[in-house]
Formats: structure tokens, sequence, C-alpha cells
């Protein structure tokens, strides 16, 4: 038996994802390195050296080298990095290429705004539906997206399944929202409900917007500011 | 003369703002806590103790009371917090008794979605109007809020003493709609362009917000959850 045990513990090291290991602090900068070197692939560059990146992204070359060595040694000294594997590698890190499925739920004013955006597809997020309750959008399409009754929120999630839920439902109803996304089996939450969600004990991955608390900072540094200049 | 000055500087002293110095990292958790005790407040309650708010927010007690006993010493064991002090008090702390009157730039779905909220007021912030370039939205109101042409930006935001504008324009206008702001004696630019703003140098702070950086976190999450229940 320990043979056996030995053996599959050499497959389970062969069978491991060759994604490196990357700190928490490092993954929390990553998705704004991979807007820039979206930006520098669009631009049609092929590479880029440490201290270029540097002075565009307002980061010290150091950190740089920091956080991006980690994915290999393509950052070689002298060559730069080769912005498409550098960006393809950080896609496939961060969960852009496991083709996660999506539904907005809430087709109200902020529903509809994100209905609008290519936000999702850029990040390899498929949107298939919209949810709501007011018999006057169900039934309709809202920028190409059908539009059902929430009723229908559990079993469709099942069905279809879908890994990614975005809320943008008042702040009363979300409670009962989230049970019939769990219940459908979604796996991760976009919350833009103005209110904490505390579901990760049951296996979902939430990820809370407030933008109220980011316009408090940014009111908070304008009276600073002022007060400086005084 | 240097009577006078010491003279000044006294006077400067006693003119001095009574609110607390308060370290970077305390001001990026208050807005949380003015949420929360806002939340409190709505529910009637006038204390609290450091441990039911720990259980509320998932922080710990000890952590609480680091950040909230700089405001002074209204966390007396026993008695707890006085919510409805706590809650001005920091909200004076973030701006929201300055008045800041604000523009939302960008009639799309988001400056839209934006201009429905009642975000803006519950934290002193008057929405004023709305600015856009189609003549088919130019001339009407969105929520309550008149839509003028973006041609006359400067001119109104110095009239009108505009503090803070939302820039939801897309990316490709934002260079020009923020010369035109800060034209204009803007000082804070809440930006939704999908850029980063760098701006500062000018006086004017600005704070960048990216959701899709905000949904590669998540879809990162998701991912590495199911790598770890595989």
């Amino acid at each position: 038996m320990e043979r056996i045990d030995q053996i599959e513990s050499i497959f389970d090291k062969r069978e491991a994802p060759t994604t490196p290991v990357v700190s928490p602090a490092v993954i929390k900068r990553l998705p704004r390195y991979h807007r820039y070197l979206g930006e520098l692939l669009r631009m049609g560059r092929l590479r880029i050296s440490s201290a270029e990146l540097s002075r565009m992204m307002n980061v010290t070359a150091s950190q740089i080298r920091q956080d991006l060595n980690c994915f290999g040694g393509f950052g070689q000294q002298g060559y730069g990095y080769n912005v498409k594997y550098l960006h393809s590698k950080i896609s496939e890190l961060l969960g852009t290429t496991e083709g996660f499925r999506c539904v907005i739920v809430g087709a109200g004013n902020l529903g509809r705004a994100l209905a609008a955006t290519h936000m999702f597809e850029r990040r390899g997020v498929e949107r298939v539906a919209m949810f709501d309750n007011d018999p006057r959008v169900v039934g309709t399409q809202i920028h190409g997206l059908p539009v059902y009754h929430v009723n229908s929120l559990a079993g469709f999630c099942r069905e279809m399944k879908i890994a990614l839920a975005v809320l943008t439902v008042p702040k009363e109803a979300a409670p009962e929202v989230v049970d019939m996304l769990i219940e459908g089996g979604v796996r991760g939450i976009w919350n833009f409900a103005n209110m904490e969600l505390d579901v990760e004990c049951e296996g979902v991955v939430v990820e809370n917007i407030h933008l109220g608390d980011s316009l408090m900072k940014l009111t908070y540094e304008m009276k600073t500011r002022t007060g400086e200049s005084k």
C-alpha cells in the first residue's frame, strides 16, 4: 500500500499545474499589470524593459522585477519582457481562460450599465442572461441579453452551469437572491448590492464593490489637500 | 516682524481643526466603519461595544480599538462607543461636511446609473449637472439632473464652484475632458474611464475605479478555490 501511495504522490506532482506560486500581495497587483500589458499588446509592442514599464506604471523597476520574475526567466537582463507571453501567463493565472459563465441579477441602472460593457468578455467571462422581478423587463432583451424572472434563477444556474453571478439588486433583496445562487451552484459573486456578503463558508467566493467607500476616500483626500494648500 | 510672525503662528494653532491625526492605514478603513455605523444609526442603536462591532465587521476587537480610539476617549471600557458621535466624527474627517458640489461627465449607461443612486447626497456631495456631447441627450434631464454640452464644462465648473467631477466618458475622450476640468478649477476626479489619470501634480486628487481589476480578482479566487476542492 505504501508503494502505491508513493506512486500516486509522484503522479500528483506530475499532474500539478505549471502555474507559478505567487504571493497574495503580488496577485493583488497582477490585474493592473494585465491591463497595462493588454494596452501594449493593442499598440503592437512585443517587448518591454522593466525600466519602461516602471515609468508607465509609476512603480519602481525593482518592484516590477520582484513581481514578474516568479513567472520564469523571461525577463532577462537587456532583453526585457515578452509582452504577449507575460500577458497570457497572467491571464491564465487570473482565471480568464477558465471559461466562466455569468448572469447579471438585477436589471436596474447598474445592471444595464454592466450589461453594456465589454469588460466581461475581455476577461474570458461569458455573460448568458439577466434576471429581474419587474414584469416590465422580464421577457425583454437588454444589450443582447435575455431577461428572465428571478424565480427561475436557481434552476437556470444549475442547468446552464453558471459559475459567476453579478449582484446588482437592492440590499434588501440580496440575501434571498444569494440563497438562490448557492442553490444554483454558483461559485463566485460579484456583489454591488452595497452590503457585505459573508458566504465564503459555503464555498462561494465574494468580491464586494463599495463605490461609496471609494467616493469617501476621494472627498477625504480633497479635504486634506485643501487644508494643506491654505 | 518676528513677534508678528509668532503671534500669527499662535493664531494658526488656535484655528487648526480639532480633527485627530489619523494614519493612512486607518483612513483606508474608515469608510467601512462609517458604513456599519450608519446602518446601526438607521436601526436606532445608540451604543456598541468593540466586541459586537468586531463580530459584525469580522475584524478583531483590538483592531477596532486601535482604529477608533484615536478619535478620543469615547470607547471607554464597559460603555462601548457612542454610535452617533463616532459616525459624525468619521463623516467630518472624511470630508462629507465640506459641501462639495459635483458634476457627472458622460451620460452613458454608467453615468446614468450613477445619476440614479443616492450615494452622493448620503456622503454630503451635491450633484449639480451632467455633461455629454451627444445632441440627443444635451438639453434633457436624467434622474432630475440637467444635461449640458461638454463644451461649456470648464466655464460651468468655475462659475458654479464645482469641486468634484465624476468621469464616465470613453477612455479616448478622457484626457481632453480632464483638461477642461482642471481649467474649471475642479479639485477631485472620480475616474471610471478605465485609464489611470496622473494629474495629482496639478493639485487635483484622482480616485481611479477599475471594475475590471476587481472582476479578475474574483475569477482568480474562483479558479484557486476550485483547484483546492478537486
